[in-house]
């Protein structure tokens, strides 16, 4: 495309096509590459034209298995439904009403528009909207959880509720941007745990991404021990790199013994990142009397908790379901303000034509991958 | 089981009109009775046949000068606008997507309808939305505020978001109803500055509806003191069969020295709903280190404070809009439950006709009326 | 003024003996009667006349088994020590700077005196004190658990910490004032999990002495439904005269399905109060999303929990020890006035002399025994 | 003195004399250097001998007025009265039970020791204590304030309660060290007002050292927008060292409409330094609706408040004393990990004998003196 000198209105740049390219979900594991309308926004709503979008082990699940919550309506099985939600890019239409964000605007996403009416969302916990997955037909509530609900980012367009953006920093590369997700639930984690934290020690399990985020954020609020638990040399080594104090290799060290070890008696907190079935017992083993424990991560099954270890020890658990709190500005502040270097975690690129290429890296972990991420091209200057 | 056949729907059952009665305010202090098209509830919303409305202090202000806070669109005299906010009544018509209501619903309301969108809505403080007023045009945001900044309940029928409702118990009269939202308020200003309230003293200032309610609200939660400051003995008389253990006239006796004697050296809380120009002074001075102020009312000028009697003595001071938090919910239960007599502060009731009567009677406090009620017939059974 | 000569002071009254009767620990399970010197108060503590003590689980526990928690210096076998931690009494003698209490006032108490100097108490969470068990020898930190780390109630007196004092009510029997310290684990249990609790929805789990305190006390504090499971129909009918909604016998119904049906989707709340191996695992499902579980009992055994069920549902667990941030003062004053009729949990009374037979009837619920109160006589006139 | 050589042991290096060097408090402004004996720990406290100590504008305060907070006892005149509260040294003794800290470490302070048992400390808002200042004679309650109602730091040495000692690292300079405290103040203010504070805008109202200190504090934690406002153009170029994003003198620019135009809108936080007479309503209008204000400083007199403006705005203010929940601790960790550079803020050093020399320099500003800084030698090895 040709593309003229903007004489003015920077609104007119953007030529949107009518129709994209998206990747949809036909059964279990089944992804094609289509073409489909680009959707119009709503009240409330902008348009993103997607530029780059990182894979998370949550999409590999919905793509495997479904959803991990239940939705209204079922399985996103041969409904035509476009995975992925860590994506970024830039707002190209705006629905009415919307004066938040201007056309030409880079943006990074959440992943929950709350229906704004539950009880929930009502008091502001919009991750835990009682209407989640009701965004259909004639009693749609307005609920909106991008990849996982509705349409997501492995496609060249999306629709964003206004308040699932975070303007992204001009110096900050799209493959940078699709990470603040990522820190947001790390944020978010910590915020719900420990919210004043400068001064009082962390323990991460599990060196995933959301850990390594956890690590470079809970080090820039002033966290004074940071140590990551984990059992892979490299990982670990990166999460030295992003300000980790002490990091265990849990295959060669007894963890419970060094985290009590290195906070002379117990941590403040743990962000349990990793799924690992005695996670919870090592966590409130890890911790001094009336520490918390976040939950990011989980266990597939069922499995044997000393609960009697919780209570003795006045011990409080928050299983957290995404970034709520709008942790996600919290954490693309400290990433513009570069306080920790979340593009470590970076590791591979791919096209939009090779999404299946991308998926299996992050799956298989091929090449030490940790963010694979992948950017999409508009070519024709739109 | 053999069930009889139901005649007809219940939805069926309200013959809604096209058009209907509602007082408009035209300049300052105008209101006259007007013909206007019945609303249409859109998403999210409902319409509301109105059955009863109570006069407060605002909505004389409202009429006689605009609303308290700046509002987009400038002041509301000569636009048609119906005033009124703290009404009841019954729901007759549901929005696209409403099934939190049914039709025939008993339902009284709270004010405020934040946007949902802007940072304080996100966060659940709804009564501070940033979009305050903007609802109307191109650029509406989807806030309301019944009766401020948008039509209000001197009405025959008004349309209301499913967020500014709550349920009306079988057995609460409608003109108890309409003071749900007055005793939600009351139990917010308590929520915010004394959420653990059993067992602690709390002072009154102001013996209005507000305060009055506070005290049944304070008492029922479990307060150990309960003062009330005002200058009028029939007033404080009401407060103490709502529950006040005290009562002090401060025409008569040194309220700070009194309230430091009933509390054996300081209160915990102040809920200062009097307006009075010394208001914050002598209420940091009734209060214990540490001890807690919540505005609800404020004297129309600037006054002279001590802010460094806030500072030694640790005090916190917060301002509140209305009855933010969905505590009209948690009010309405306690009226529900009867733990205080909320109809004790009715004295006088209307037909639609008098509205301006039943204005006056709240303005001037004839025959020392408190909360003068309008009833709302609607004789052609809807 | 003309004041009448008072014939004595009142701090004179108390004739104090040198030593005391008291029951004190030798094997696990063995108690002996034993004469043991009267011990003096210290800094910021008094003597307490016990005048009645009621039996908990947690000292048939501990004279078993020794406490729930570690303690420095071991066991409490063969160490003179006397067990009983819920007792009431006469303030007989004052510490040196002790105005809080006069001599001859009325006291019930709680357990934890925390050291005022480790993080925990320095942010107010006393039971979760860093330095519990600390308080001999050389090392002394002035932490005290009366009946866990110090010497507690089944003997004539006792010496508590001022900290651990409430005042009771001139019209309170002993007998329901020994109930003051079960009501403020139940009120600090439902303060944690939750604060405002009016016209929302609280399960308790498991119907002993602190069940259905909380039972009382959620719904003196306004909750809407106050659900009780159990697997006694004459305790859940005690659960129903302190004021639950609904109850629900587990043996004969689907106590997940009953909730969700009552709480039209979900509570909000649950008090976990049965140590039952499946109570995580059943409040999860019981609650709505977002809900909060407060566990006051644990299974003795690790057993198996769905991780992902709290994740996915945005659940926070909180485990408590015994009653912090004062809440046995808040239950007082619920008592003080007469909210819930503590009294009908209270089923058999036994004097100093017969404490065997008092553990006997609450370990083995002889009689359908829920509190068992040991009534102490001072004959000779002290 | 009799010194006997310490072959090995840490703790026997310290040569603690009888007596030492204390300025005293005459009548008002009158210090004379004395001769005191060196005091002893007693429960809970250590001796600190004393290496450095700012000068803080308080100080001068007692020094010609007496203390902001009533106490018990009186004004500090003709009482041997040391005063003095921002000082750093080395623990040289422990009182019984003392293990928080050796001999021979480094250690900053914070001001108040509560009681530990009256209602406030028993909720850890122990600069609150209900007993302060009562902390002699007979009813003795164990509150400690140091320079304000016990013997401060123009000293020596000095006795501190542990819970008002905070580590020193080791790379720490002694003059910065002594800037903990303040760090430690504005680190509160901020906890209470802005607990999640990365991304969001701070107003800092006045650049003296508390000002000063919390724009560092601010930014270290993420602040998006920190913009300080001042009269002196050299105080607020300093702010901008500390991190201030913005600066504005408000004798040449209107400081509401430039942190209106820097905020889009209004700001998150104002911290008010200034005790400036117009500050609060200033601050006010600052703020966007629902912003919070701490009052960290006040004017002397009673000044006009638009109190309408905070309940209309929703507007919360917070009266601070002090540096509480443990505030040094994580204002000490943030220096330590040199998140900001307190140093900047250190102008002028004298040595003890000079200490009414630092005093002027201090009060006039001389030479534009912000912390002026005495340090005390102790020549003897000791």
């Amino acid at each position: 495309m040709n593309m003229v000198t903007e004489p003015a209105f920077k609104e007119a740049s953007f030529n949107i096509p009518s129709t994209m390219q998206a990747w949809v979900l036909g059964d279990p594991n089944q992804l094609t590459l289509a073409e489909k309308p680009v959707p119009q926004p709503g009240s409330a709503e902008v348009l993103v034209r997607i530029d780059a979008i990182a894979v998370c082990a949550t999409d590999l699940e919905i793509i495997h298995r479904g959803p991990p919550a239940q939705i209204q309506g079922g399985l996103p099985f041969n409904k035509n439904f476009t995975p992925g939600h860590e994506y970024m890019g830039t707002v190209v239409k705006l629905g009415p009403g919307v004066d938040e964000y201007k056309i030409g605007d880079r943006v990074a996403v959440e992943v929950h528009a709350g229906c704004g009416r539950c009880e929930r969302c009502r008091e502001g916990m919009y991750t835990s909207c009682l209407n989640y997955g009701k965004n259909y037909g004639d009693m749609n509530k307005g609920h909106r959880a991008n990849g996982f609900t509705t349409d997501g980012g492995f496609a060249q367009y999306a629709i964003n509720n206004v308040n699932t953006l975070v303007h992204v920093a001009d110096d900050m590369s799209d493959e940078e941007a699709t990470l603040i997700v990522t820190a947001g639930t790390a944020m978010y984690g910590l915020d719900v745990t420990a919210g004043l934290i400068a001064g009082q020690s962390v323990v991460v399990m599990g060196p995933g991404p959301i850990g390594l985020m956890g690590v470079g954020v809970a080090k820039a609020l002033g966290a004074s021990e940071v140590i990551l638990t984990g059992t892979r040399d490299n990982r670990l080594e990166m999460g030295k790199r992003l300000g980790a104090d002490h990091t265990i290799n849990v295959r060669n060290e007894n963890a419970v013994a060094k985290v009590r070890e290195y906070t002379h008696g117990g941590a403040h907190y743990v962000l349990e990142c990793s799924g690992a079935p005695n996670a919870v017992n090592d966590a409130a083993l890890m911790l001094r009397r009336g520490g918390r424990i976040c939950l990011a991560a989980f266990p597939s099954e069922p499995v044997p908790i000393d609960v009697a270890a919780l209570v003795r020890n006045n011990i409080y658990l928050y299983g957290i379901r995404g970034e709520g709190k709008s942790a996600t500005h919290r954490a693309a502040e400290l990433m513009k303000q570069k306080r920790f270097d979340a593009k470590l975690i970076h590791t591979h690129t791919f096209p939009l034509k090779d999404v299946p290429e991308a998926l299996r890296y992050a799956r298989e972990r091929i090449d030490d991958a940790i963010k694979v991420v992948v950017k999409i091209d508009h070519p024709e200057g739109c």
